[in-house]
């Protein structure tokens, strides 16, 4: 029987997720199943949800696990009062956090602090991240290549290595601006970077893959096509990496790595800054 | 002097980051400095970041916070022991959960979720993340009509109230196709629902943001442009709100609210399922 876990919060639910998936995930051999309960933010709302815990737990072998970002303490107190495993973020760290800084909490409900502080930040924040979004759309496959000269970051590699959602998850979380170029057979056969892309070398960033999960990708899209076969995609992937190297372009295998882990290390080795700032 | 903040983590940081803010947001008299060092994973790197704690600590006059999610005791104990005011969220939270669990941790580097466990299930998640994201890109701005009965959710709203961002962030997060179709004067001014969207009503999802607001964003586009007036702004928003409640769509308020949200507001609201399993 799976365990059953809640993560509950007064705002989106992804700082509860987040932590919660770091920590369960160092438990593989237990089974669990996890709901998010976002804005979770009046004593109504945390009651129903204390009803919901008590129902699991009567109902399973073992009583639910709670992570819960909640910083309002009327409101997490029913949930804490619930019969579970409860891991509260805020009691935990926010006393101790008091005593170092010697003030106290203002233990609000905490919304993204994007929208907190100094109010020409948070603008200038917003703006950064949605002007990085709409640039990673427009810039997209090689769509708009006179507009390379405004990119902080190019990434290049074979079709289905990642290029897209990693150049736009640059623009959401970071507000970076990553315009992608796809190297297509007909690049990749004249063994020179594409006149594209010359003046912009110091700015490129490679990807690349295992050609058997590549297959398997492309597979998805279109089965057994020559664009999927595993020769296809070995062929390519020797082009490219010889691309990369020839070219001193830096690059990074994706095979084992969600967006995420591509975007940050690609930031970190090419040294980029960001540019939203997270307080 | 504001107070120096280290987010430490064995992976891409963006859990300690988001606990760390969530945290800090609570003190909004203190001015916090943060930098992020992703990927601390042996005891070299913590080594050269005990270091330059110890030196900020040192040149300041109080010591830095220091929030860490560093799984490796080996690596974790290294930064512990420099001069910083330490929250550590393995140590802190792993034993009692061993404790209930009634196992011991595999205590080991936390990637990402999405690639451990099942992998047949890493490989659905990561597929329905990037065919989502594709799917946003390739539907932004009304650009694929006829692509409408594949998506789950259909955004609408005036030009600049968080669409592209929005439906890009639905499907990079929760694997969640989302289309987006701009409401222009043309369509504004005849009252009615676009035709293009008649037959997908129950997908639609309506965004509005306040006037004041919206021109303020249009004018970092287009300065004072008609496109930016406020007289235009306030008209759109009041045609685009009528239209709204003739046709029952249920809309959000977007002027106070992070991109990440209002993408959960809208899924709540909305009743749908997100596609992507957390664990």
């Amino acid at each position: 029987m799976k365990r059953k876990v809640f993560y509950l919060s007064d705002s989106t639910g992804l700082t509860a997720e987040n932590l919660g998936k770091s920590l369960l995930t160092q438990f593989p051999n237990i089974q669990f199943e996890s709901v998010t309960r976002p804005f979770v933010d009046t004593p109504e709302k945390a009651q129903k949800i204390a009803v919901e815990i008590n129902q699991v737990s009567q109902t399973s072998s073992d009583r639910p696990i709670v992570i819960d970002t909640i910083v309002n303490f009327e409101v997490s107190d029913i949930i804490s009062s619930a019969d579970c495993f409860y891991i509260d973020i805020f009691s935990t760290f926010l006393s101790p956090l008091e005593k170092e800084l010697k003030v106290k909490s203002a233990h609000h409900v905490g919304h993204m602090p994007i929208f907190k502080e100094d109010s020409r930040l948070v603008d200038k924040n917003y703006m950064q991240r949605i002007d990085a979004v709409h640039f990673a759309l427009a810039n997209d496959d090689g769509m708009q290549l006179n507009r390379y000269a405004d990119a902080d970051i190019i990434l290049i590699g074979v079709s289905r290595t990642g290029k897209t959602p990693s150049s736009v998850y640059l623009g959401m979380q970071y507000g970076i601006k990553a315009a992608n170029y796809p190297l297509i057979p007909d690049d990749l056969e004249i063994n020179k970077l594409p006149s594209a892309l010359k003046d912009h070398q110091k700015k490129l960033f490679g990807l690349t893959i295992r050609p058997a999960r590549l297959s398997e990708i492309r597979n998805e899209r279109k089965p057994n096509s020559n664009y999927a076969a595993l020769r296809t995609c070995v062929d390519e992937i020797r082009q490219a990496e010889t691309l990369y190297r020839q070219y001193r372009v830096p690059y990074i295998d994706t095979t084992q790595l969600s967006v995420e882990e591509i975007s940050a290390r690609m930031l970190q080795r090419a040294g980029i800054e960001r540019r939203v700032k997270s307080l």
